[in-house]
C-alpha cells in the first residue's frame, strides 16, 4: 500500500477525514505514524496529496487533507480477457490496475472452464477489492471499470465494434505470424485468449468485429505473465 | 504443461524412454493418451520433438522419441534480482523461465528482509522445480542458470563489471527522469530491487560498476508485474 484511499464517507468536514475501518491496522501497524506524521493519500476517482495525523481515537484516526495533485495518467487499452482461473483473476485484476488500465472487459470463450463463473471473486465487493488493492500499490485513484459478456457472440458482434470505433484492435493469438508494434499510448483494444488460446472460429468473429491477430512469437506465457508483457507495448516510460 | 521435459536417465534405448514419474500422472490424467498417440516432448537442454505411446506399463510408459527442433531463442538479458517474498520468488521464477531468460542473479540488498534467505524455495531442488515448470510452460528446454549473491558490495564491485564487459546495465530507479529505450534483443543487464527500491548507496555502486537508471514511470508496480514489464522490452514479437 503506497497510497491511503480516502472515500467520500471518510469526510467529516472540508478538510478532515476519520478513518476506522482495515486502513486503520495498516496506519497504526505498519506505518506507526504519531500525531502530526503525515500519510500518502488519494481521494477515489480524484486528487492525490497527503493527510496529517490530527487526533487519535480509541477505534479511529483523525486526518486534515489536502489532494490537490492529478493521479497519474492512464494507459488508453481496453482490456478484453477471457476469464482466467480464479485464483489468477485476483492477482490479474490487481496488476492490470497498477499498470493504469482503466476499462476492463471480461469475456467468455470457448476454452474459459464454465466453473469458472461461479467464483466468489466475480462478485461486485470482491472485484472492487482487488482494484482498490491495485490503485494503493500504483498510487493512482481512477478505479477501472469491470464489464463482464458471458455471451462471447453478441459481445463480439453487437458491442466490440462500437468499442473498436476509434481504437485499433489487437487479438493475442500464437498461431499468426504477424507480430504486435509499439503502440505507446495509442488508444487501443487489447485481447487476451484463455489457456489454450481462442478457437478458430472465435478469432474470425474477432477480425471481423476488426480486430487484428498478431503472434507473440513460440513460447507460451502463462496469462498472468502474458498480460504485463503484452501491455508493456503500451506504456511508455 | 505444454511439453515433457525428458531427462537422460528417461533413456532406456538410443530412440525409447520410460516415464514413471509425477510426469505419468499428467500423460495420463491431463492428456489422457492412448496406445499409438503422441505427446510433445523437449530433452533437456536439448532439442524438443515428440514421443509415441508404445508401451503401458503399470507404473511407466515406455514411448519412441523423436526431437530434433530447437528450442526457442533466448533472451539475452542477464536479471538481477533483489531476493523477494518466498511465494512471489516461487511464481516469479517460472515467469522469468518463460520468458527465456537464461540467466538470473538474485541477490541480497539493503531492504531484503533477511528472513527471506531462510525459505526453503532457495533450496536447488525447490529452484530446478520452479525451472522446469517454466520451461514445460513455454515449450523449452534450456535450464536458465540461478546465481545468488548475499553480499551486495562484493557482487557489485567485484563480479558485476565483468559481466558488463560486453553488455548495456539498466537499473529499474523510481526517482530518476531518464526512460528506457526499447532493447529488443539487445545483450543486457537488468537490475530490479525489492519492495521500496534500491537506497542511493546502492544505486551509486550500481552506476560506477557501469549500469545505468531509469524509470518507470509513476507508477509503482509489484515486483511480479514490474518483471514482465521490464522484460517485455527486450522480447522481440
Amino acid at each position: 500500500m503506497n497510497i491511503i484511499l480516502i472515500k467520500k464517507e471518510d469526510f467529516i468536514s472540508k478538510n478532515t477525514i476519520r478513518i476506522s475501518d482495515s486502513r486503520l491496522l495498516h496506519i497504526r501497524n505498519v506505518l506507526k505514524i504519531q500525531k502530526g506524521d503525515s500519510i500518502q493519500t488519494g481521494i477515489i476517482n480524484g486528487s492525490i496529496g497527503e493527510a496529517i495525523l490530527l487526533e487519535r481515537e480509541e477505534h479511529a484516526d483523525l486526518f486534515s487533507i489536502n489532494c490537490s495533485a492529478p493521479p497519474p495518467p492512464p494507459v488508453p487499452v481496453t482490456l478484453v480477457l477471457a476469464l482466467p482461473r480464479p485464483k489468477v483473476l485476483r492477482r490479474i485484476l490487481q496488476s492490470i490496475t497498477t499498470m493504469g488500465i482503466k476499462k476492463i472487459i471480461i469475456i467468455n470463450t470457448y476454452r474459459v472452464e464454465k466453473s469458472y463463473w461461479q467464483t466468489p471473486f466475480l462478485s461486485e465487493t470482491a472485484l472492487h477489492e482487488q482494484l482498490i488493492s491495485g490503485l494503493q500499490q500504483a498510487k493512482d485513484t481512477v478505479l477501472p471499470e469491470i464489464q463482464t459478456e458471458k455471451r462471447f457472440r453478441p459481445f463480439v458482434e453487437d458491442r466490440l465494434p462500437l468499442i473498436l470505433q476509434d481504437k485499433k484492435g489487437y487479438i493475442a493469438h500464437p498461431y499468426t505470424d504477424s507480430s504486435l508494434s509499439i503502440c505507446h499510448n495509442k488508444a487501443s483494444v487489447l485481447a487476451i485468449g484463455p489457456e489454450g488460446g481462442f478457437i478458430p472460429f472465435e478469432i474470425n468473429l474477432l477480425e471481423k468485429a476488426g480486430m487484428s491477430s498478431f503472434s507473440m512469437g513460440h513460447r507460451i506465457l502463462k496469462v498472468e505473465t502474458a498480460v504485463p508483457v503484452l501491455v508493456s507495448r503500451f506504456l511508455s516510460f
